[in-house]
């Protein structure tokens, strides 16, 4: 993680923050048996900003969430996921299931239908499996626990190796203020199940509307610059809760800083979890006038077959890295770009500079991840010229293995 | 090939129309020893129109190309094309060894150095192996031939596992016209006029700026709609000659549906000699207002790795079809979708039907390229409303072989 001078790691999870309760079991909505419901419930007092998938073809449940949380102006208790199915491109029924899942939930915990959301993740154009998850219900509702968030975030599993989840504290303005995450996925869209998923909490509160804004901009910073395939989801969901006592203003941008810290271990968790990944891939575009500017270059590079073959065979094929940042969209003089792979320098003043290529090749070899004491992240970095914008976006390579977990999904 | 009622195929290729010449042949570029240079050389009256790549960073000889169409209004005599290296990022190097070339070869033809324009494929970052390049202009100008065309359509190759040539005739007003024309390319390929190159002769006659309207026309159509890997190339180019007699203008649609169709025949040979493609993907798209939203649609679901898989995987995965479509920046309304795999109707008005998934999945096991005797093309249709504008686009899947050969190209 990157390293912050008052933010330290603690555990828990989801459920680190005071007063947030989390659970997770089987529901049998998998045929795996594996853990499949999860609930996240909030204090009463606490406000909710979501922000979700840009594609036109929403899934019900994410037209649900917007509507509740716009309802409600983000005053939401609790939130429901289900993996295995997706209920995206299921029609009428697609809506009208979700209401059922979110209207039982809601008479359990006695809140209002509007104060509870619900995400789902799976197949897309599959229904979800209704009468077993409704009869769940009952003892996932029971199974609430504040050290409950472990389960909740394997709950929302689809074909994620790791579970993700993190949890900071800080002493702010004399009080401790801790911030929890949990998220799915391997990428905007989790190439088979079709899902990201990202929850937030933190112990203390913020105006709704500075929040929403604080939110938004994390979520740029971490979740909007991964990427494993290129393809955003129907379903994709970010939902972040802040309960507790008012934080002093002049506090607000170190709790920014944390919540930016969270999303970010959480998107390169999912970055680095994609299907497989031998390595997560860390690129860093600076010199450019905007920082989306940097962003957008940055994540194209990430997102190119080419660069994600390359790095997969650990090969320094860094003209794939400048011809990817040439098609980003962004107009940059091709005179002034620099590039270095790890610690070896590739350009400089736009023209080629001569290279150990075994030691850069044996650079990229030694990225790896599954191992300890290995370091897993092939860094990239391209500067562009002198303007102030700069921006990280992460991804993963691009394997043989990844090709034959998509090729054989739902056959 | 789609059908005319006018245009029918002949042999010959880009020298089938009368007046042009070709050759290529092994001037030692390659470390395998197979053809590398080529050439074109058209009559004395012709007339060029080029598209060129959008990327921010092009090759010097794509400069080079763009320049001299403008200084001579497109009054250029020869395409000189070397495979092995692309010259792209090469610095300085990369316009002083272009200039070398293009200066070697006027001076052998005996025409000016702003009449021979240069293209260059293959690996980014590596400067043209110039020695025995220019020892090889003597024997390639010497080799220039009517017959020549196979011979280029085989030197301009990379990666490439089959030639892409092409020639139709039509009898217009009364006498003949020839269309010939070859390409190359099947990585990095997401032309965005876009290394794939592309060459088109044609033996009547077009006022230079109409031809370049009816050219850029051809390529939105053919080479703009297909894509391999997402990836735009530095150094995609497509060259159109016209010479001859001046048509009539009332051939002028004629003349353009032959274009056309040449171009479209080399886009799809692109499309299905991708690299690892075991099929080709024809998607398209009706219903939307403008047949750039049609075609933007079109493309986002040919590039999508996660349809390329399921393609490659033989599985009806069209929830895939659906969200892809729905991240393509075009506004449409979910309700009005309807989508089918071939004949198999999967989608209407934006409810899924229930379909026999062992069908469809035959339908695509039994679409495979090499074949004789079989149909290698898998179709999609997405119809998003009640709008005339259409357009189609084609790619590939995306298989092991495709990973396998990226992740080992230069090592």
């Amino acid at each position: 993680m990157t390293q912050s001078l008052i933010w330290s790691p603690i555990s828990g999870g989801i459920t680190a923050p005071i007063g947030f309760q989390a659970a997770g079991l089987s529901a049998g909505l998998k045929p795996s048996g594996k853990p499949d419901l999860s609930l996240l419930l909030a204090p009463d007092d606490a406000v909710c900003a979501g922000t979700f998938t840009t594609s036109v073809v929403r899934a019900a449940c994410v037209d649900l969430c917007a509507d509740r949380l716009q309802v409600t102006s983000g005053r939401v208790r609790a939130v429901v996921t289900n993996s295995g199915q997706a209920n995206a491109c299921t029609g009428d029924r697609g809506l009208a299931d979700s209401l059922l899942i979110t209207e039982a939930v809601a008479d359990r915990l006695g809140c209002s239908q509007d104060e509870v959301l619900i995400c789902s993740t799976g197949v897309i154009g599959v229904p979800i499996v209704i009468d077993p998850l409704l009869a769940a219900v009952d003892p996932l509702v029971s199974a609430l626990d504040p050290d409950g968030g472990a389960a909740a975030a394997k709950a929302i599993l689809t074909t994620d190796l790791v579970e993700k989840q993190i949890a900071l504290e800080a002493v702010l303005a004399g009080r401790r203020v801790r911030i929890g995450g949990m998220a799915k996925g391997s990428g905007m869209i989790h190439p088979n199940m079709a899902t990201m998923l990202g929850y937030l909490s933190c112990d203390v509160a913020v105006a709704c509307d500075l929040w929403q804004d604080m939110v938004c901009r994390a979520v740029n910073r971490s979740f909007n610059a991964i990427t494993v395939d290129g393809d955003t989801s129907t379903n994709d969901t970010f939902l972040a809760f802040a309960a507790g006592d008012v934080l002093p203003e002049d506090q607000l941008e170190a709790l920014e800083e944390g919540l930016t810290l969270v999303a970010q271990h959480l998107a390169r968790s999912i970055a680095r979890d994609g299907e497989g990944a031998t390595c997560l891939m860390e690129v860093q575009v600076e010199g450019t006038d905007l920082e989306t500017e940097a962003r957008q270059i940055a994540r194209t590079i990430c997102g190119s077959s080419l660069v994600k073959t390359a790095v997969h065979g650990r090969d320094p094929n860094w003209g794939r890295i400048v011809a990817a940042a040439g098609r980003a969209g962004v107009e940059f003089s091709a005179e002034a770009v620099a590039l270095w792979i790890g610690p070896h320098q590739l350009m400089s003043d736009g023209q080629p500079l001569p290279f150990d290529r075994a030691a850069a090749s044996a650079y990229l070899s030694e990225r790896a991840c599954g191992g300890y004491l290995v370091d897993d992240t092939v860094q990239i970095r391209l500067s562009l010229g002198d303007g102030a914008g700069q921006a990280i976006a992460w991804g993963c390579d691009l394997s043989d293995q990844y090709v034959r977990i998509n090729a054989d999904y739902t056959t």
